[in-house]
């Protein structure tokens, strides 16, 4: 089974269970709508990589790990979208949640999918709870106050602003959840691989701020200039666009060499690399290896 | 220790954490003041009670329990006094969330304050892991999809409501959940529990849509008329005022009624009376016993 194949069947898996009797129809098809067709599953692709690359011994805990870090994503860009931040129409090429479906259902779908994500993992925890609680443990540390994505977003709305912190927790957090979470659900120490998380978060946050310069709306699915829009702090405004693909190879050169010694060390280089060709389009790839 | 300083206090240390270094400032202060100073802790005063009752064994267990419920309860009110749902100015007698720190806050807020309950119950599952991830199953069906309160706020956006699914998820689930999950917390089994649980969400509902008619801002702390202005189903309608006022009777009577024998039995049903005499101001209290 492929990595893509195996969050698709843990993400429909998850939302497959809030249809049925009793449960409100149009809030149901607003938190399907936000979950699936995904996107490109960065995230739960990499929390799956590290976990094979830690032997990946209870494949239903690492599915579940990837599939929670991917609903907490998908409910942090329904609430991102609101009119209140950045009032987005497009996600994903489909129309945002409160776009389709009304304010008040994309508030609560943002809310469920974070339930749904802690659910998830505890539906996992019959085999093996101990390492279910060190899942959840990580997962809030990514999401809540007082350094997940919550607080980055929050960050936005200070008088002043802590650029490492509103960077660590708006994006980065989220990545060190997912190779954390990898090494976590397959019973490794989680320490060395929070380095490799933190840089894929850092790369992603400087090709983001690359996206948002360089490239329209057709080709994102999404509205581009948001950064400028807000007044946001982004990395080509600091280093310019040059100096940007530099930082990001750099990091990203970084990423890879982090990586510790484990059996499945040459197969994650690889997932890794592919990814820093996917965040690089306007260098050369070859350039970050 | 009384109920509520045991809530207090696990509730105090659980916001202490968002506080210092690397936080944002205001968003600590918006989270801080949803949950602090408290309202009358009802469900999480049942989930101790219900606790006791079983024999309380891990103290540490029940208290995150409590504290878990009543967050997510904060997280349900901050969210549901939003401009796209209530709109409300006044919650708790303070200025709800969004008029003290605006909106983008307090949708933070209450998405933070979600993860901030599981993440109590993850840590409190380093003594007995497989009770809080019973207690993380429990408290995400009460909050989630398909029938938790976000399910229950979301049938008022569906064209055609199902009355019994929305009572039973807005109101009853988070009762449903604070007797569940003092039994589980115990360590005892929760399924004797439930009906408890679901009258005594049945009875503040009841209640509930009697202050609604006979209170005025001053006494409640928050805006009244509220389902009236909304459109909202309300048993007052339905029934009438002195007819509410039997239902709700009838309802406490058949809650204390289903305590289960237990040794804590006779300290529960003392709970459950005071919670019924604070439920009935207008009616006598000693025709509810």
């Amino acid at each position: 089974m492929t990595l893509t194949s195996r969050i698709e069947t843990a993400l429909s898996d998850a939302v497959g269970r809030i249809h049925g009797k009793g449960a409100p129809p149009g809030f149901a098809a607003a938190m399907h709508h936000a979950v699936l067709p995904g996107g490109a599953w960065v995230r739960p692709q990499l929390c799956l990589s590290v976990a094979q690359a830690c032997g990946d011994d209870l494949p239903e805990m690492s599915d579940a790990a990837a599939a929670a870090i991917e609903l907490i994503h998908c409910a942090s860009l329904v609430h991102d979208d609101l009119p209140c931040f950045d009032d987005a129409d497009l996600r994903r090429g489909k129309p945002s949640v409160h776009r389709a479906f009304g304010e008040p259902l994309a508030v609560l779908a943002g809310d469920a999918l974070i339930v749904m994500a802690f659910e998830v993992l505890a539906r996992a925890a019959r085999g093996e709870p101990v390492r279910a609680a060190g899942l959840t443990l990580a997962l809030a540390r990514a999401t809540g106050m007082p350094g997940g994505i919550c607080a980055g977003q929050a960050w936005e709305s200070e008088a002043e602003i802590d650029l490492a912190a509103y960077h660590r927790a708006k994006t980065g957090s989220l990545f060190v959840a997912a190779t954390r979470m990898g090494a976590i659900a397959a019973g490794a120490d989680p320490e060395p691989w929070t380095e490799l998380g933190a840089r894929i978060g850092e790369a992603f946050q400087v090709a983001d701020d690359l996206h948002d310069v360089l490239h329209g709306e057709d080709d994102l699915g999404k509205p581009c200039g948001q950064d400028a829009a807000h007044g946001r702090p982004n990395a080509v405004a600091d280093f310019g666009v040059a100096g940007a693909i530099r930082r990001l190879e750099d990091i990203l050169g970084g990423a890879i060499a982090s990586i510790p010694a484990c059996p499945g060390e040459a197969a994650l280089c690889a997932v890794v690399r592919k990814q820093a060709e996917r965040l690089t389009p306007v260098a050369p790839a070859r350039s970050v290896a």
